[in-house]
């Protein structure tokens, strides 16, 4: 794909971490990336044109949200989901299976703590070979995802990088299951990319790396998925149930990906996993974790977490952190800041969410020029 | 007070409505205008930089709120509300009297729907000649306000303008109440402004005229009032229960005003009242109608109210207003704007908020004009 490329500029001499851009019909990338999540196309508390000021330069959007508000449909009439939204900068949609599956079986989170529901009892109404049938929560219609619905979507939607149709697997499967799963999940993709194929649209696919924490599986989705004509490789399915379960994982995946095309590792994030991520070789990661801190509180500095709403707060008259140079450091102090989620002001919302923001955006360019000089 | 004046430029000659500007230490009020709330230091949903870009001259804060979170103290050790809150042009305080007693016998809309609340369930523990006593709701403290400690509460919050200590009267009340009440008030109010001799501290002290819809008892008011050295003068009290009542109130009470100092309508600025209000030669009013009414999908054009949640606007893809130049409709479609609310993202309240204030910026631009051409 012509408007589509992935420019590697450097990698470490000490790790895998690697630094480049990637080219896309709405602008560059610069990887390593933080990829923020505006599920209904817009960040929680945060307004696409001030986002565009933050910097953020790919926006992580959800097609089983939009596919149910507005519809597909209507985001094609009005031009695609760049117009929109009003973002004029690279846009990342994922396929909806994550969603359906996990109204299915739970989260792996709900999972481990027993919370996961069972097929019976939740809006899923049908799995097969084709698809899904699930029951819109919005209105009770029921909706069929496929590989190819699912590509029709995304196509309505007209993202820069759209990622195929899979099956998320509960965590807890006995081995027999998570290889059909496994199967199932490359012939969807394969559908996908099919479909894709017949209306490249000016957009990229990449494929969705599955197999759970078992090496052999996750080097057999490797080696078929790497086979296809992906534009890049995006890391899913289960990660584990743990930090260590993940990096494990991605210190055997990883090498397995051609170094002359893009990744990015699905739902990833929070402050813990984002450096050693980046050294195992990723180029993009996307979280709704910076925002959710944000809200309730939680506010990132290179000196550490600041919990706005200690007392100690009260009277910092200072800005969160001194040497941050975003919109609401500018504009306004800690102990402000403090106030305004005690009288639980939405603008409490807003202010700490494009702190973290923007902290996520100096956070990588520090990994990039770390990179560059081999430190990491 | 050689910092605060007002300045006559035009009164119709078709009606009391009258074009002016009140300097201020924090810049100039251009008159008639709409002053919005941010009780807590804040609009609801949009930061203080952001109403500074929309236009907004002045900011009305609520002492009582501010009494209780984060404290009058924290705010003077800020260097200020002004300081502490990120805003550089003027604003306005009220005394608390209001809030405290809306606690004591529920607000007029409350009491005209039977659910006013008795001093004997509510915070408040006792009221006499001295002040009020009532009880914290963030943290059970008791609480005295009295007229000397509301202005010390305000010289502490720092506003251009500040407000006396008033007694607001049920609805509900007998004539003979209702003239002990208004003594009472006149009395509090002349404490008020003894204290505020003191020390001027830079600010301005409107007076609040009461009186009810008793034409003969707000021509008292006015009288007591105007006599003393206040800089400017505010409609409070009990407005009537409905529009009419509070327009012949008015056209009772304006022309009692001296035309030389600016005067202020207390808590009110929806659409029905606004342009009758000017007429009878109202400078400003502040009401939160404008933003509360965003909050709720109403969007204010001068074609009519949108509302946005009507399905129409699903596929709506021009802005809201195609002759408005705010930032919600520079940016953004009706149809966006519509599924934000569809989807209860934060965001819809932002943008929606913004729209309003910034009409309500350019209709009382629109009445100015109107008024320099004499007609209206």
């Amino acid at each position: 794909m012509k408007n589509f490329y992935f420019e590697l500029i450097h990698t470490s001499t000490k790790s895998r971490a690697r630094v480049g851009r990637i080219h896309t019909p709405h602008g560059i990338i610069d990887t390593p990336n933080f990829v923020a999540v505006g599920t209904n196309g817009t960040l929680k508390g945060i307004d696409n044109a001030l986002v565009d000021d933050i910097g953020l330069q790919l926006m992580f959007c959800n097609t089983y949200h939009l596919m149910l508000q507005p519809g597909t449909q209507v985001v094609k009439d009005a031009g695609g989901l760049h117009r929109f939204i009003g973002r004029n900068k690279p846009i990342i949609t994922d396929s909806g299976g994550f969603q359906v599956f996990s109204l299915a079986y739970g989260t792996v989170k709900d999972e481990l703590k027993s919370k996961g529901a069972t097929i019976g009892d939740s809006a899923v109404l049908k799995i097969n070979e084709d698809g899904v049938l699930f029951r819109s929560y919005r209105n009770g219609d029921k909706v069929l995802l496929t590989p190819e619905s699912s590509i029709q979507a995304q196509k309505d939607l007209g993202a820069d990088i759209i990622i195929p149709f899979d099956e998320l697997p509960p965590y807890h499967i006995d081995q027999h299951r998570l290889v059909e799963s496994l199967h199932r999940t490359h012939r969807w993709e394969e559908r996908s990319l099919n479909e894709h194929l017949k209306n490249p649209n000016n957009q990229a696919i990449y494929s969705v790396i599955h197999g759970g924490i078992d090496p052999e599986l996750r080097a057999l989705s490797c080696k078929t998925l790497t086979a296809l004509p992906f534009d890049g490789h995006a890391i899913g399915g289960s990660l584990g149930k743990n930090h260590e379960q993940m990096f494990t994982m991605l210190a055997q995946t990883m090498p397995l990906l051609p170094t002359d095309k893009p990744n990015h590792l699905l739902g990833i994030g929070d402050l813990t996993s984002v450096g050693p991520c980046i050294a195992l070789g990723v180029d993009t990661m996307d979280s709704s974790h910076p925002t959710r801190c944000a809200r309730h509180g939680l506010l990132f500095t290179f000196n550490g977490m600041v919990k706005i709403m200690r007392s100690s707060y009260r009277t910092a008259y200072g800005p969160i952190d001194a040497t941050c140079y975003c919109y609401t450091c500018r504009n306004y102090s800690a102990a402000y800041l403090h106030h305004l989620f005690k009288a639980h002001e939405l603008t409490a919302y807003t202010l700490a969410s494009i702190h973290n923001l923007y902290f996520m955006g100096k956070l990588m360019e520090r990994y990039r020029q770390q990179i560059l000089d081999n430190e990491i």
